[in-house]
């Protein structure tokens, strides 16, 4: 498939490289493709620069959010939560009618660590993706762990632990569920209707708080029925 | 030890009936003692007339919540969201000092099915009540799923899942571990001061989901770390 990976940040790139080593032809979509690549310094999250990660994946290219949802048939978007929506809003022609990956938490930093969330309960940025978008076909998931394991669940415990999907378009949650087949996933639980993204969204507070006493990143959710 | 246990819904009945079962010396409070033991019918939850329960577990007494909560060693208190903390409140005196492990959701019904929180995200039930007994040893713990499940963890894939405690007071946490592991529990997450059941609490919109789409409440997490 054609896809792109909106955001240049740890979890477009975790996604760009595994779509890649998948076979897919991966174009990566940034606000101003020359600031991306012009940066010399690692990102605030400790990142090295762009250009020196795309040195070792030269097969994705780089374009502006615009040029890279041309021909696509897929959109991931791992974009900072608080960008998301109005990213999206300017790209809502090209994106009619295709398959959109919501990725994003809507984390708010401005109230100190660890991050709130600027919408939930009532709402979530799953659905105000889907309400800006209402021609696309939003699926919101990977969101509920580390990017590392959303592109190697293998790497955990055999792969026996969860990942969920929200959406309202059943064939684009059957074509996602395929991709995350493809990613390795082994058990997929359907949540049901976008509103569900309310769900997933707000286990990020947990999540933060079970990493401050796990003292690591790599875990993930199974649940247990039996 | 001597037990209160506030609430006479499931929740409250579950846990009186298991700390009587292991030798505790068990009350449960209620607001209006003639009102709870004249009620004839099932509850809105479906729930047998309490008297009807109480005779099944007649060594169980039932007493008013001030009455309920003197000369007790802990507090389990298993009251609705909504009134859990103009309960606690009117008890403050009667409370200084002692342990009072919260199982309360902040559950939001008047918004539509699945229920939201009426407090989340910068705040949360856990920290009101804290807040509202500053000499009461808060810890939260048991929320994060079904009653029957909070009882006994062996009847799930033999106790090999997890629970959560959140509170700012080392000892009384260590104490409520205690009874945990003498309930049967053999995972207990310590996630940290009582600011972390916002990341409990919040996880009930998720477990809501879940339920919808497993057909079942008997469900829970386990966290996969390796």
């Amino acid at each position: 498939m054609k896809i792109a990976v909106l955001g240049t940040g740890m979890v477009g790139r975790a996604h760009a490289a595994k779509l890649a080593e998948l076979g897919h032809e991966v174009t990566i979509g940034t606000r101003d493709v020359a600031k991306t690549t012009s940066e010399t310094k690692p990102d605030q999250m400790g990142n090295p620069p762009f250009s020196q990660w795309q040195k070792e994946h030269s097969h994705v290219k780089l374009e502006t959010f615009e040029n890279a949802v041309k021909n696509t048939d897929m959109i991931l978007e791992a974009l900072h939560g608080a960008v998301a929506v109005e990213v999206l809003k300017a790209l809502e022609s090209s994106l009619t009618g295709k398959i959109l990956i919501d990725i994003a938490n809507p984390l708010d930093f401005s109230k100190g660590m660890p991050p709130s969330l600027f919408v939930s309960n009532t709402d979530s940025l799953g659905e105000q993706i889907q309400n800006t978008l209402p021609k696309t076909r939003v699926v919101k998931t990977f969101n509920t762990m580390n990017a590392m394991l959303q592109i190697n669940p293998q790497m955990l415990a055999n792969g026996e632990h969860h990942i969920f999907t929200s959406g309202n378009d059943a064939d684009a949650k059957g074509k996602v569920t395929e991709l995350l087949t493809s990613y390795g996933w082994k058990h997929i639980i359907d949540l049901g209707d976008i509103t569900t993204a309310r769900g997933t969204e707000m286990m990020m507070p947990f999540w933060l708080r079970l990493w401050g006493s796990l003292k690591t990143p790599m875990f993930n959710y199974r649940i247990v029925t039996k």
